[in-house]
């Protein structure tokens, strides 16, 4: 499906939707996958919303913006969703069901029977706000949140790569609906919880750095996680943290999940591909921003990501 | 003078300016200055800016978007200056010679002959876009990036409770000038040099918290910079972490700034205004972020400032 408008009549003509959102679920997800919701509702359609893990604690209020209803969907939505993977185990069943995937990632995988993909939209909700416009449904200051969730956090608050003057522009028009903009941006970009400052510190000193420091490694393990109260997935911004040490143009996150378990996150500067990285071992993502997991011995997994980095870019 | 029409006006039956900048500039400072100066002199004018201390390092670059001249101006403009004690010691003798002042802090203190004040306005350099717009001079790429630095750092990258609709509209418009956007916000927003991760170790090891957390104080002596490389004022965003951690209402962040000399900055969540508790220090600044400076012992210093916080806001 080409165009915001055929979309439009598609979810016009059907009645029950069932719309998901990725598993470990972050701002965008929840946002875009809420805003949907809560547009189909208006229009007087059932819809509802599954994802594998819980909604993130500062996102939670989202959830009364939706009615919860139980009935027998007949459309499959997946928002934000790349690869039909990300649905999550317990979401498995639906991988090969799903009728309309709406994203923004250029590297999907086009899984859906139909695909709407803007990759030059900096998230979901940037594009889900076009739709509910182009669906003729007002937007309310509930989906307006919702919205603006996805749009601020997929953008570390407006200053990721993925900026555009259109992701300003909708951020404008979403402040107009009277959001409680202080409220939400304090919330989630200036509200550092104590345990995460003790986090922080223990990320700090597990750093290294390789290749005249080009290259820094973080590593965060469960007992980490657990010595500081931290959930898993409770921290998104950990992540960007390597990267964004000066100098840094590959930052790498390596996450022990479980016994010889471990997520990988790459994020680059402009001048290296984090995408390209990752597909070499299995994952994808974003071009400066980018994953994948990993099984065995972390040490074999880091010897083998840094000869990789060593022979690919730096030699 | 009430209205851009008015100032548009004057400037335009001038020809020899004279722009000021606050001591220890900042991105807001050196945005707004640069932007006038480079639009005076699209029109054929002559002008030039005068601060007391030199720009940061990463904001140096739009020193190159103005031509340098000598000459003897006859029209004195100040931005972003509340309070004429803010030219600092060596521009002290203009204090009571400026014609114009341009500014967005609701405690200015009207010290010009004329003032232009627009607390609406997250930054001066919102105010400069317009103002330039209604001169009717084309804002090129190189104003663009002057502006887009003092909109969005003086919003913490559009996340303080300044921002508006209208703030990212600026955004957007400044964004389609083809300004650097992604280099720009790289290296003010999303590159932190080593130094300061070395910094921030050492004053979250100095966190003091009072009131039941709703009260956290930080230290920062110049020994501390010393060990650390980092020049005084080169941290901007020192004075915002206290603020920042969960729970705390009134972030005090302490700097000492020589033998028994102390800068004070007072960031508050809504609840509590920071320029109220200033003010009584001899200070002054917006709702929710003010400072002031304090000369003597600072354990003196700092009880006044507990005992104050607790008779007036906590008891």
């Amino acid at each position: 499906m080409t165009s915001l408008k055929d979309i439009s009549k598609t979810l016009k003509s059907h009645n029950d939707f069932c719309i998901f959102a990725h598993k470990y679920p972050d701002g965008d997800a929840v946002g875009s996958s809420h805003a949907l919701c809560r547009a189909l509702q208006s229009m007087g359609k059932r819809a509802k919303i599954l994802m594998e893990d819980e909604i993130p604690q500062k996102y939670k209020f989202l959830e009364e913006y939706i009615k919860h209803e139980e009935f027998q969907s007949e459309f499959l939505v997946t928002v934000d969703i790349a690869d039909v993977k990300q649905l999550g185990e317990s979401l498995d069943k639906y991988s090969d069901k799903i009728d309309l995937c709406i994203d923004h990632h250029v590297t999907n995988k086009k899984y859906a029977a139909d695909t709407f993909l803007d990759a030059s939209a900096a998230s979901a909700s940037e594009i889900i706000y076009d739709l509910i416009n182009e669906m003729g449904v007002n937007i309310d200051k509930e989906m307006a949140e919702c919205l603006y969730i996805g749009v601020s956090t997929d953008t570390g608050c407006f200053k990721y790569s993925n900026v555009t003057s259109r992701t300003h522009r909708v951020a404008a028009e979403l402040i107009e609906k009277n959001i409680n903009l202080k409220e939400i941006n304090r919330l989630i970009f200036d509200t550092k919880p104590k345990k995460f400052i003790k986090l922080e510190m223990l990320i700090y000193n597990s750093l290294e750095y390789f290749f005249d420091g080009k290259c820094a490694i973080i590593f965060v393990t469960p007992d980490m996680l657990k010595s500081c109260g931290v959930k898993e997935n409770e921290f998104e911004g950990i992540a960007s943290i390597p990267r964004s040490i000066e100098g840094v143009e590959i930052g790498i996150t390596i996450r022990q999940k479980g016994e010889g378990a471990y997520k990988i996150s790459v994020r680059t500067s402009e001048k290296v591909s984090a995408s390209k990285i990752c597909k070499q071992f299995g994952g994808g993502g974003h071009i400066n921003a980018a994953g994948f997991t990993f099984e065995g011995k972390l040490d074999n997994s880091r010897t083998k990501i840094l000869d990789y980095i060593e022979k690919k870019i730096y030699l």
